[in-house]
Formats: structure tokens, sequence, C-alpha cells
């Protein structure tokens, strides 16, 4: 419990600057049954605004409203000391991305896995033509290591599973709820990942996962392994990733979040045969505005009725 | 029951034509913990042979032999009455397939949801941006229609089921066992289509369903609907499907089957956005091989112990 909001005036800060803004959240939100109003606003003009609704934060916000929405899962820019001593929560999207996620996470294993994206690249050619024989693989007597089982990971495990592949799971927390055996600490990474076929990264970027997945871990991976990255580039040691790829001590991966991004039309990877790139798209679906609504007028309702907010961060 | 049949030596035709055989399947037979022999001969070289594991029908086989084992699920090339008459058995291979096809098919799916192959375009151009944010869709909110419930069906909805969608199934024959709203009759295709955001085709190709999916169901299907073909290239009209995409009366397909193999370079499906083109591949594993082995080293066992054997077609 928290002391009621008052959260009549709502500010959409960062609008139009993104596709992570779905086109059509404003109008949902201001077809809100509530009697909120909900403004698109600039950092500079939050006077009369009780709240905003971001998509990066601003240094402006712990000072001018008492509770901040992030529409993304990832908070990693969120100085989220500085809105502690300021006594503003902060919100983020993760439970509005578990599913998509989720789903683009086994899109990307089962691509891999049946070497879809082979078969892309010999039809831009008119190619028919199979792989050979031993490339594509049952998903069924396969395995994936999770890494992070916040909300992005139990919708990747709970699908993975559900196709008949063994999960085991990754966290700096101890969590019970998905039913994984779970290792309850990173450092014990390279023994988690040193069984799977796929290494999905769905943790968040923080001090203890930033360049979590190094040399050494490509090296305990097994050579016909893949790793799939729907959580903060930089997580993987991009540049142990390529070394891992050429000296063939892991299989291929995709990866839907860089370093840098956009990623460079220079990078290495684009043009790679064990690589799939998507361009940070993991969350994105024709519903996602329509999930993101429903979830800021939730809080809101909550917030001002005193209820403790969902995806709580700070 | 059947009567007991002497199984000494067991012919492989067709051996090395094809990769729908699997490189490893004659040493696995030849490995196989029985005393029977198995070796790789010609159709007109029988004489001394009790049985036939081949890819496509031949008509020396009827008389020649006593069961004959076709490695793939498809036996439409098999004049089933010739069989018949000589008293000859036949099986196929579709309990192998159902798994790996189901895996194929719900990549397929999930590769169209979410654009991943026009990803894969943008990839080869190093070109890092998003889909339009209606174009991608969550899987979980979405529907399946299943065309053919054997086994193929059977391991396509249980996966699409287990992601979260709705499965409608359609059979000529009543089945029960999938716990599917299952509609059985071919004529009502064109109702049961017409709520479903994917259309499989699972059914093996027969004088009923050839050219089944034709004009008017494509007609009645949603105009956001994908096609999805695993099962025969003849069972879909494919001029009426190059009309229906053209005129946007569906969304989009993906095909690994068709009524020419190799599909022609001078087909115009090669170079479509919203076509997905795999070279008859759904059924590829790199355990395969193994899979094939058990069933037919099964199925001699069986058939020597006057039981009936697993896949009987005649």
């Amino acid at each position: 419990m928290s002391n009621p909001l008052d959260l009549d005036r709502i500010a959409i800060h960062d609008w139009g600057t993104h596709p992570c803004y779905p086109s059509d959240l404003r109008d949902r939100l201001a077809a809100a049954d509530d009697d909120r109003a909900y403004v698109v606003r600039d950092a500079a003009d939050l006077d009369d605004c009780d709240a905003v609704v971001t998509l990066y934060h601003h240094d402006a916000f712990p000072d001018a409203v008492e509770w901040v929405h992030c529409v993304r899962s990832g908070y990693d820019d969120f100085p989220l000391d500085a809105y502690e001593d300021a006594g503003v929560l902060v919100t983020n999207s993760t439970g509005v991305a578990g599913d998509l996620v989720g789903e683009s996470a086994i899109a990307l294993v089962l691509s891999l896995a049946k070497g879809l994206h082979l078969y892309r690249d010999q039809q831009a050619e008119r190619e028919w033509s199979r792989l050979p024989v031993e490339r594509p693989f049952e998903l069924g007597r396969s395995s994936a290591c999770v890494v992070g089982l916040g909300q992005l990971g139990g919708g990747v495990a709970s699908r993975v599973n559900a196709l008949g592949m063994s999960v085991t799971g990754v966290d700096v927390r101890p969590v019970s709820q998905l039913g994984l055996e779970a290792v309850h600490d990173v450092v014990q990474l390279e023994r988690a990942v040193a069984e799977s076929r796929f290494v999905v990264l769905t943790t968040p970027l923080t001090p203890d996962t930033r360049g979590l997945v190094d040399a050494d871990v490509f090296a305990a991976m097994r050579d016909d392994a893949y790793l799939v990255n729907v959580s903060r580039g930089a997580v993987v040691d991009q540049d142990a990733l390529l070394a891992a790829l050429d000296a063939g001590e892991i299989a291929g991966a995709a990866l839907d979040v860089f370093d840098e991004e956009p990623l460079p039309a220079s990078s290495p990877l684009w043009d790679r045969d064990d690589v799939v790139v998507t361009p940070h798209a993991a969350a994105q679906s024709d519903n996602h505005g329509e999930k993101l609504a429903r979830l800021v007028e939730t809080n809101a309702a909550r917030l001002t009725a005193g209820r403790d907010p969902w995806n709580r961060v700070v």
C-alpha cells in the first residue's frame, strides 16, 4: 500500500520518436474510461502533469511528477537512486512484452533449428536445395538454457517447454514459480549452458549482467549450440561472440539487440550465414498498443486507490 | 493379425537418389539387432528379397515381394488396388514425420506471424528497419485451421495449441483423439477456414483432396490469413493461390511442397515478399534416419510375428 496519488493529467513523453510507441497508444489512452487527461508533452513542459508515460528517462522527471511509467521492459537508462531519493515511483512494461517476446524468441529458436533463414537466402536465388540432412534437428529432443527468469524469461521458458524441450533457468534471484530446474547464480552460467542446444538471454542489463556472456561462456557452450538474445546487446561481449563463431565454438546466433542500435552497416554480423539479425523488434505486435494502454490505465487506477502498481521498479 | 511373413532379406530401393533417404539409414538397418539382411537393390533384381524399403512405387513390387515400406508419408504414387489384388502389404512412414513436420509447420507459422523472412531479406541489405507496427501479431490470440488430422495434422495441431492458438480440425474421417473441434467433411472447409488466421494443410493427396484449396476456399479465407502447406503441392490450386495473393484475398503463404518439384526457376512464387518457399524439407532432421530405421525394424519384427504393422496403408 502507498499513499493514494492524484493523477489528473498524465504526460506522454517521447511520443512519435520511436516504433516502441505503438501508433495507436495515444488514442487508446485518450479513449480510456476514466476522467484523466493524457497529453503529449515535452519534458520541459510538465508543470501541470502528475505522471509521465515515457520511452526514456529524462532528468526533469524526478522533480516534476509522482509516477513515471516506462513503455519498455528495459529501464537500464533510468537512474533508480535519483527516483528513490525523490520519492517518485517507476514502473515498466515487462508484463506486456512477456508473451510477445516469448513468441519471438521461439520463432528465432525454430528458425535456427530448421534453417529457415538459410532457405530464405536460397529463395532469393531461386535455388531448390536441401540443407545437409544432419543440419535441421528435432526441437523436442533438444534443450534450452534461459538466462533471466523474469516475465520475458517465463514467456520463453513456458513456450520452449510446451514444444517438448527440456529447460534450465539461470537467475540471480531464487525463482520457483516456473517449475524449472533453476540455477540461482549467474556465476554458475558456464555450467548451465554446457548441456544446452540453445542459450536464450532474457535478463535485464544491470552491472551484474553487462558482458555476462563472454569468451568463457562461449567456450563452455556446445559447439552445436545457438545463442538467442532478446534482452540487451551489452549482455553479450560482441567481439567474443564473433570470435566464437569464427572458431566454431558455437553454431550460430539470432540477435534482436546489439551494443549499438541501429546495428551499424559496417558490422560483420550482417552478412553471416550463422547469424540472424532482427532490428530490436521482438516485442512488436499489432496488439502492443492495446496491451500498453491497459497496463497504464490499470496502474493509474491502482495508484489512485493507494494500491501497489504492477511492474514496480522503484 | 495376419499370417507371419518370412523376412530374411529386405531390399533398399531408390537408395542414394533423393535426400528423403537419410544418409545413415542403410548403415543403421545393416546394424539392426536381427538376423535379416538389408541390401541395396534395383527393382529388376528382387528375386531373393522378401520385402522392399523404397522411396517410390515400382511396377515390379507387387509381384516380387510380400511387403513394401515407403520411407515417405505420402504414398499418392502407389496403385493401392494393384497391391491389394496381389495381397502385398504397404506401409508408410507417417509416424516418423509427425513430430518433425509439426515442428517445421509451426516454424513457418511463427516466421509468418513475426515477419522473420522479411527481416532476413533486410539483413541481406544491411537494413535496420522495423515492420509496420500492425504487421507482426500475437500467436496466442490467433487461430489455426488444420486440414488433415492424421499424424502430421496431430503433430501440427498439438503444437499450435500448446502455443495458445485455438485450433479447428478438418478431416474426411471422424477424429476425436486430438481434442479438437473437428469438422468431419472437407466440403465444410470454406466454413472452417473463414475464422482462422492460419490454414495449415497436412492432408494426404487423394482424389478427394486434389485441388481442394481452390479459388472458393481462398475467397472464404480472411484477408489477413496465411496458408501453410506441408502436405502435397497438388492439394492447392497454385494458379488460384497466386490470384488470391495478387488480389489481397489472403495475406501470404509458406509452401514446402509444389505441383512440380523442384519448383521451376521460372515460378512466380520464388520472389514474392508474401510467400516463403522451402524445398520439401519439412520432415528433414538429423534423427530422421534413426527414426526410419526403428520403424522398419519394428514393422519387420511385427510382420514376422504375424502382428499388424504400424502405418498400414494396404
